[in-house]
């Protein structure tokens, strides 16, 4: 476990009251964690902990989805009691090793999950379709009576939640329990998760990062803490975890899901240039569709004017291919940065194992305007040159995190004068009437590509947002999948020297070492164009009947 | 007719030009213009000008709908270019005593109604639902190959059309013929008609403006010369017109009708802290829904990714009423300005005619927060305390208006840094929450008001904006419709002299003079929460039930 709060007394003082709340029969001996150096799968770290029992290991395995562990509770397999317990066991486990809690409430979610026990006791009723499911909640979302930081120290006597942010509500109600808050990293705008509460590792091999920034969630999820996380995502945010770590999410359109507050910790609020979408990450489609229905089910534009309202269709899409079949896209690489090796092999074998299914119309797809949107996406978050960013660190003497530095030094970012920022966005605006028009001439109903350049990077190493951020800048919906294949050192060779495309490609390039990556998942993107979300899940549950490859 | 263009040689060149473009036969002499001295109403001058025939007239006649009209063409009573022909008659008319046309495209018009004729006779199908119909078009709309000025002189050799915005390109294949385009006023900002193109007159009363900011289309469709106009409006400038003129027009929600370009003259492209939506201005409510069906159809958000993807609902709404009634509320003032008296009888007499009916649960609606609402839309309007708009002037030399003068020195006009700028989205996001929650409260399916604090006000006195800007900040669908009453000395006396609740209020009071606003319409507005817009339209046609009202 990395712990590296940077240091001003009152991060310090927030990370050890949050190390206070660790149960004591359930804290890791120091010979139990010298067993996973870095680089260590410690997925089985649980069962080898003694702490849990081989049912609490089962219900929390991340093979049971949050669909399975509510229907259990239906069926009075076990108590919301129960299920907590098991997975406070594994989260309790599985931060000790990768540092993916901020906020611990545990007895809060017993007591909770107690109430559900005894009303489902004495009435026969559920509370709703969430009835007992734990769920996680990224720091910066609003949970009432819990601080919402954006990764920054200077916010952990600023903001604090009075009320449950809309979305956090709709999940209450339907039933879930809120138990922690998970990590993100500083400024909530690195695709990994290093902050004041300390860096995330990913569970699959802990030189890696978790990717971010909703990755304390993504290495919560992925070891067995919780069965669904919620998260948001403004350049890859979901994603990135979710690909990293080897879990599932859905990226929406912005303007169907509520967002976090007002205030609720965004790094910059107000500033509408490209704006963040919350959503959900799981352990399978079949959760992402659990959410959207429990969510839309609520009406929440009834509340929310800023809401579009559509609900959330599930009458079978009609695919565009002859003889009714999805009509898929490939994009192999956006022409920026190649993916490297392990990616490249994992999405071969998943275009190969669809055409062999004879199910889909399967075309190349030209990366046109991904260059563009690249660009345009970096621009747009820092219009004012970064200063709000730096000024939430200098507010409490915290030194910018490397990743932050790196990202408000990228090319376009700069502060703007109104009349500056005018013509940025009709700059936007123009590259997105462009970007739609090319893919409507494709007539393709979904497009399969890479969600990362690579696999999970080492840590403090991630460079590259283009592959998720394009879709941003675009706001088309998108979703992250595990293939069932990780990375390996025999068959993902480096590769021959090459002339690169790019600063991040040589970046990409230099750093790509065969035997780093091992077990690494190897994850794909899934996209369609703005309001299709429905589209995205449903191509991704046909394409699920395929999963996992294996290597 | 005032034809008052500012004083840059290009913008007379541009006067010359539109005037040389008048038909000779169908110029008006000196003496016949002289019959209309200033108060006039000239609603009877196109009967009176012996150029036009009774079957012309009749098929002009404002009476005589869009709908109507089309009907007529498909079932062969008139023709295409019968049709043009007597609009084209009716609009020069209307315009030499008006001054409501910008740029006069009559024989392309001609040439396109012939085509349409032609292909009916031919294959003896309509080429789409507007088969025939004429379209006026405010001035900074884009008609391909013509000139989208945005009441500045300096955009005339700037901004040139080389295709149809989206929206006119929708009506266009639906079968519209565009004949002519129509005033607005200098930075389409005041709700009046005054810029280099001349100074547009209320046909009621020429004494009175036409309102604005389309107002040129107001007039031309009110005197009879288009059956049907397309706007925009950011605080008012489809409904003041329509108010003024005693027409129909709904404002929809941002996001449903495709805008008019990316650069199509509207006054600072790219700021987007509020924004304006197109819309028609139409003889009747059916033609409103005539036009969203029609633009609906063609589905517009699949070639424009801005755009919500929803579709134009037909079904009867369900009324919150008990009983299944119309559950109405009635906002009597905004607290900020009281309604001149005509205005307050309107609505008097218009909520003692539902009440009779039996069909409708009224309830008074306190206008909490519209204030701030208004307040907040003038912050919203000029983020960069105007510059751009003095500096579009500045290009040619040419003098800002009065009305823009005054409307850029309204209070919380301002530059803003970036910061003040999110700080400023913030709260408007705040208020509109708040509003919105508010709206909920009231349990109302819609909201029945003044459309303005008076009639059609004496030229270049209209100063306030709030009746109509409150629904631009909230965003909330908004219709205008002429109850068929009209201002009337004898009714409408001089109030007691009272407390002035505002500046405007103050302004509004010392302008009300009885004898000036006589014949003018006297109109009410109609409006329901975001994305609504249906519910809207419904209510006005139950409500038109029992329409017109007489003095």
């Amino acid at each position: 476990m990395s712990l590296n709060p940077i240091w001003p007394q009152v991060a310090l003082n927030a990370v050890v009251e949050r190390e206070a709340c660790i149960p004591d029969n359930l804290r890791l001996s120091p010979e139990f964690i010298a067993k996973y150096p870095a680089g260590s799968n410690v997925l089985n770290a649980a069962a080898e902990s003694g702490f849990m029992s081989d049912k609490e290991l089962k219900l929390t395995d991340p093979s049971n989805d949050a669909t399975s562990i509510i229907a259990a509770i239906k069926a009075r397999d076990v108590s919301a009691v129960e299920v907590l317990t098991a997975f406070i066991k594994r989260a309790t486990i599985g931060h000790q090793l990768l540092c993916c809690l901020t906020q611990i409430f545990f007895d809060e979610g017993l007591a909770r999950a107690k109430e559900l026990d005894d009303y489902y006791l004495k009435t026969g009723q559920l509370v709703g379709p969430l009835h007992g499911l734990p769920i996680s909640i990224k720091d910066h979302m609003g949970v009432k009576g819990k601080r919402a930081t954006g990764g920054f120290s200077g916010d952990l006597d600023k903001l604090f939640s009075t009320e449950h942010a809309h979305l956090n509500q709709i999940l209450w109600d339907a039933g879930c329990v809120f138990y922690c808050k998970t990590n993100l990293p500083q400024m909530i705008m690195h695709l990994e998760t290093h902050s004041f509460w300390g860096q995330t590792l990913n569970p699959h091999n802990t030189q890696l990062t978790s990717g971010g920034s909703s990755g304390g969630c993504g290495a919560l999820i992925a070891f067995g803490g919780s069965p669904l996380g919620l998260g948001t995502d403004i350049g890859g945010s979901l994603r990135s975890p979710s690909s990293n770590c080897g879990i599932f999410t859905l990226k929406p359109t912005t303007g169907r899901l509520p967002g976090n507050g007002l205030r609720g910790g965004s790094v910059v609020p107000g500033a509408d240039a490209i704006v963040a979408t919350s959503g959900p990450l799981t352990r399978s489609s079949r959760d992402i569709d659990l959410f959207f229905n429990v969510v839309f089910a609520a009406q929440p534009w009834l509340q929310n004017m800023a809401l579009v309202p559509l609900p959330w269709k599930r009458e079978p899409m009609k695919w565009s291919g002859t003889g009714g079949k999805i009509r898929l896209g490939v994009m192999w690489n956006d022409l920026v940065v190649l993916p490297q090796p392990p990616i490249r092999r994992a999405l071969q074998a998943m275009v190969d194992v669809l055409k062999e299914t004879g199910n889909y119309e399967i075309i190349d797809y030209e990366p046109t305007y991904h260059k563009d949107l690249v660009l345009m996406a970096q621009k747009l978050y820092f219009v004012d040159g970064g200063a709000s960013g730096r000024a939430r660190a200098a507010a409490t003497g915290e030194p910018l995190c490397h990743l932050s530095e790196w990202v408000l030094s990228l090319p376009g970012v700069k502060d703007h004068t109104m009349h500056e920022l005018w013509e940025l966005l009709l700059e936007r605006d123009a590259l997105r009437a462009k970007y739609y028009a090319y893919w409507n001439s494709q007539r393709i109903d979904v497009l399969l590509c890479p969600a990362h350049h690579g696999p999970a990077q080492p840590l403090q190493t991630t460079k590259y947002w283009g592959y998720t951020s394009a879709f941003n800048c675009a706001d088309f919906p998108a979703a992250v999948f595990p293939t069932g294949l990780t990375a390996d050192p025999m068959l993902d060779l480096k590769e021959e020297p090459r002339q690169s495309w790019s600063e991040a490609d040589a970046h990409s390039i230099a750093t790509y070492e065969p035997n780093l990556f091992k077990n690494a998942p190897l994850s794909l993107q899934l996209v369609s164009k703005r309001h299709a979300d429905e589209t995205v899940l449903q191509a991704l549950q046909e394409i699920e009947e395929v999963l996992p490859l294996r290597n």
